[in-house]
């Protein structure tokens, strides 16, 4: 299969997992409070992270590119949601542009779309340091993702199945880019073990990417004969995978992704110390179904929400809904009673 | 959309959200002692909170008036009743009769159809001290509830957006007014982090008005196009808001409500330390079903209710009451765990 | 209505209102053992509990007579059961043959059927000393059951409202008695403090009959025009009961009753330190269903599962299955945590 | 009923009643790791139990034999797979062909169908020394197990009552045999108490066969008049039947089995510290309803989901998943932290 008939079938089989509407988020309850005492209109979504400097702690997550026409008018539409609400947005992995240049195009679309915005290259850690250059060139981006998806991998057929350098990657890649690289998973989530390792090798900004949306091991699944249907559970729900890295390595850059569905799930993971949280299947399923205006709205909306909640605990900007009061339930609870 | 009109919505969209049967006092056992001591003519309703005096811990909370004649028929109801059981009421806010002095007789009737009886003035924290003064006076009011709305009014299009100067306002209010002053919410509860708040200004009656019961989210959401679905679920629960606000300032004289649904809810929160317990929703439903008959018998039935737990604890008041044996369950158990 | 016309309404009631299949002794798991060193023929059921003297843990509960020929039926098939199965077994509140002597033998028949067996006299706890002895005499009694029913007394419409000389009552009862005195509940469990009281006036036999079978509640419920439902889930349950008991007053002959259904529920309660348990609803419905025959062959059964739980345990006899490991979970747990 | 009868029984019932989809293994998270290091190539299944050398750490949980050639042919199936993909295999109880030689066959096709593979022996605890040695020396075994299965008896109307020589027994036949000798229950767990007990007598294996899985009581009960339903619960649940044993007894060489339903379920083994997990009732069905090649699909694919479990988690072998990060949820953290 061509690697561009893959990332069509992503696509697909995205959206066709049905999102689960229940997900780690609802075990964690703000504690509300009573008495705000800030004007709406002294409310700001400008957000730092490290050398990141962002009008909002949203951020479209990566997902896509290399797949032709589709996939470059996919990512036209969320840039230019991107571009008009001021956030961040992500590129898929960019490696078939980097063998294939035909492709290219399907990217750089997301510089075009949005010249002034925040944009964030994709590689996996397979890519050496040169292919990172050539990404971050290809969108003249702001920074570099590179994303852990050994899970993934494993489950493709045609997937990888040598690891030992990753690391090594990895490490080459934060010497040598002149851009902050982010480290990410996609749906299972960072451990604080796996914290302390990309600590270890100067990695300052971390995207969890926890279980609890898109769930990478469904996805493949449809493309298998003999689904390997036991590792559908697999991974660390997001907000806890916050928590361990926070816990672990509280210096860094937290980007929080992974089943975030709204305002509030955001507000969640800025309490629990997330500098940005970032969205990719949710908002993929608006823009493919209803289009960019509907995604713009969407953001706004989020915005929206965002605020309120940043109103009722007197946070005048994202930054400082960090360390408010809330409580932990159920399975979270316990599972952080014997990690943290 | 005129306060009038809106007042009506309120009534209507509260009687059509269908009220939770289950909510956070099924998380609260009392233990069950075997051995009574009393005579049941030996027990008394009779309560006090701070400068109080009642003849039951059961109060009318604050609803209605200022939408017309309709609102003032309910409120005649219920003051009738309330004057028939020999209970507080309170009458819903009087910003609209400040305003528009046609409105007056639509609180005033609570006045007049229980002249000896103890009534609750109510504003929102936007109110001034004159403000409070006015609508003490219009109901000779024997004391002034505040109620904070945050979220409420953020949710409402034509809400409030300003917030800077609610705190201030209060403190004015409460060393200015002659009669006692309580803080209430209208459903999200109060936090140990607002208690502390209150106590620093002087508030010494806090009426926690938690979630469980009447959702002021439901409510306005059915008012706006694009409801903000995503807070129908914030909001301390009941009984939790209790523990906290004991916890954190127990000289405070404190009211539960939120979802009380019967006598065993209110013994449940006399047992937790409260001294008073208020319904609202629930009062509203019965008047607007069945008619003014119907809610002196449920008074009733909760004032025996109340009794037989009184009973089984051997306490002869409510007062009494006060920390009698209980178990905490479920997210009850977790909450407190984490902040108490 | 009747003292004799109730006795059938509470029957009928108590048949009615389906018995819960779940209850907390679900919460409560006992510890597999995989080596049994003894043989089938050594284990034995005989028990001693204070100064009685039995041929098995188990016994029928108070229930009937003063019915007229219907309760006389009942008990004389239970008496004959419990004859030819070696069990004890008490009769219902004897107050009505107190009062009306025609009644008498419908309690009578208990001892008739079985001259030899062990029979428990019962009354409730307005019973004067005088009243015990002559319940005792009518029936050669082994020992006096005082049922504590504040609950179920308040419940019924007719029933006793002033409770100032209980305590008095059965201090007396237990002084001026030749027999052991056995204060029971009803269904709605012993707390510690309940148990504390008693032991300081001397009770040294306490059958917890706490929450989980028969539920008073929901059966003087049926009686009433204006059902207090709120109360049908108020009560300790039996296990947990069990526990409060056995920790407060470790000294005490404790019973277990409310809900035991088969003969691992028994092995749990001797597990948890009774020393006897009961069963009243549950072989009420084999009587009046099935006849006597199903009611020894339902004895025989629970004795024979309560032999393979000693069998695998390695306890030769129901005493030595205190203490054998077990585990809480649930509900009970939590309740455990907070109590003991 | 004649034991070739009971065997056949067996089979039959074991595949009726419906395996759980849902056991304890599923309240244990694996702590996902991002990033591996090791090269597919790298991963291998040896596996070492004290004197045991294997190349899996899976291996065919003892079943059948001595029901003629039904049972035969299940065996010679089951051997084969086993053969093909080099995993160790267990026969059934001999005690049939030990008292019926014509039963020898039955299970001596294991050992033809397998001739270089490692095999295990199977008998009960109420064989002697000399049953074991002729049991061994019947497949030139190369370990044998002992199973306990008192539950199963004293459900079985034919089977043992008297358990009064078991523990001797099995230490006449740990110190005289040449081959190790694994202790195992048939679905009921080990627990901390008879770990210590084996340990006392010097069994070194133990399998813990807990409750998960194939159900015992339920299968006994299919063929009892009067079914003990009450026992169908009973059992400690695998994963916590593992923790017990490496908690109490830490050098013992543990297998794992009861409920494991695939490769991943073998991996939370291991990390808990077993040292092999076996799989009996789900192999049956998969051989019975679909022949000996899905059985080898189905080995290979659990091969499969181990290995991928261990490279998520940086395992070049089985015994280095031990100490893996874990998390407990539900009744399994409950259960542990009462126990450990
Ligand atoms: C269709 C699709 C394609 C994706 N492709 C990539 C990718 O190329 N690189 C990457 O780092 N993550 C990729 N992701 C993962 C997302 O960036 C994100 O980590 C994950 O979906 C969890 O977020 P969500 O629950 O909001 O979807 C993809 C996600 C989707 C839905
Ligand atoms: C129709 C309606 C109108 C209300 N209006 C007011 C109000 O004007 N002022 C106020 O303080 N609370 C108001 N409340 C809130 C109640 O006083 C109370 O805090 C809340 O409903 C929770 O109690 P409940 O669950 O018993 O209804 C209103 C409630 C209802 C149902
Ligand atoms: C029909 C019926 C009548 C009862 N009458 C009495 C009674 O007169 N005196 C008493 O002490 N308990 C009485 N009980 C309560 C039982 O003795 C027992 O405490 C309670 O039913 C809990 O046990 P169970 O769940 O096994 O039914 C009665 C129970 C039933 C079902
Ligand atoms: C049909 C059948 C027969 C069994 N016979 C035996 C036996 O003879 N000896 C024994 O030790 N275990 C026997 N077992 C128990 C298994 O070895 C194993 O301990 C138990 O089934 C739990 O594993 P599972 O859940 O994978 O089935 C038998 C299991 C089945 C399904």
């Amino acid at each position: 299969m061509s690697r561009e008939k893959r990332k069509i079938d992503h696509i697909r089989h995205a959206l066709s997992h049905s999102r689960e509407q229940i997900n780690h988020f609802d075990d964690i309850e703000i504690v509300h409070q009573s008495i705000p005492s800030l004007d709406w209109n002294e409310l700001e979504l400008n957000t730092e992270a490290g050398e990141l400097l962002l009008s909002s702690p949203l951020f479209v997550n990566a997902m896509t590119g290399g797949g032709g026409e589709k996939t470059e008018e996919i990512n036209r539409g969320l840039a230019e949601a991107a571009a008009e609400t001021g956030i961040a947005m992500a590129v898929g992995s960019q490696m078939s542009a980097l063998k294939n240049p035909e492709e290219k195009k399907s990217y750089q679309v997301v510089r075009k779309a949005n010249p002034e915005g925040v944009v964030f290259a994709n590689l996996g850690s397979e890519a050496t340091l040169e292919h990172a250059q050539r990404a971050v060139e290809m969108l003249e981006a702001d920074a570099m993702q590179i994303h852990l998806n050994t899970l993934q991998e494993l489950i493709m057929p045609e997937g990888d199945r040598d690891f030992r350098s990753r690391l090594h990657n990895i490490e080459q890649i934060v010497s040598g880019l002149p851009v902050p690289v982010i480290v990410k998973e996609v749906g299972y989530g960072i451990s604080m073990e796996t914290a302390s390792e990309l600590k270890n090798i100067g990695v300052r900004y971390i995207d969890v990417a926890g279980r609890g949306g898109t769930n990478f091991s469904k996805v493949e699944n449809k493309r298998r004969e003999d689904p390997l249907v036991v590792f559908e559970d697999w991974g660390i729900p997001t907000p806890i995978s916050i928590m361990e890295v926070r816990n672990r390595y509280p210096e860094s850059h937290t980007f929080a992704s992974g089943g975030v569905r709204n305002g509030i799930d955001g507000a969640k993971a800025l309490i629990l110390g997330a500098h940005m949280f970032g969205m990719a299947g949710g908002l993929l399923q608006v823009m493919v179904q209803r289009g960019k205006e509907a995604v713009v709205e969407r953001i706004n909306a989020i915005h929206h929400e965002l605020k309120v909640a940043m109103m009722m605990l007197n946070a005048r900007s994202p930054k400082e809904l960090e360390g408010k009061a809330y409580v932990l339930t159920g399975k979270t609870k316990e599972w952080i009673e014997q990690r943290i």
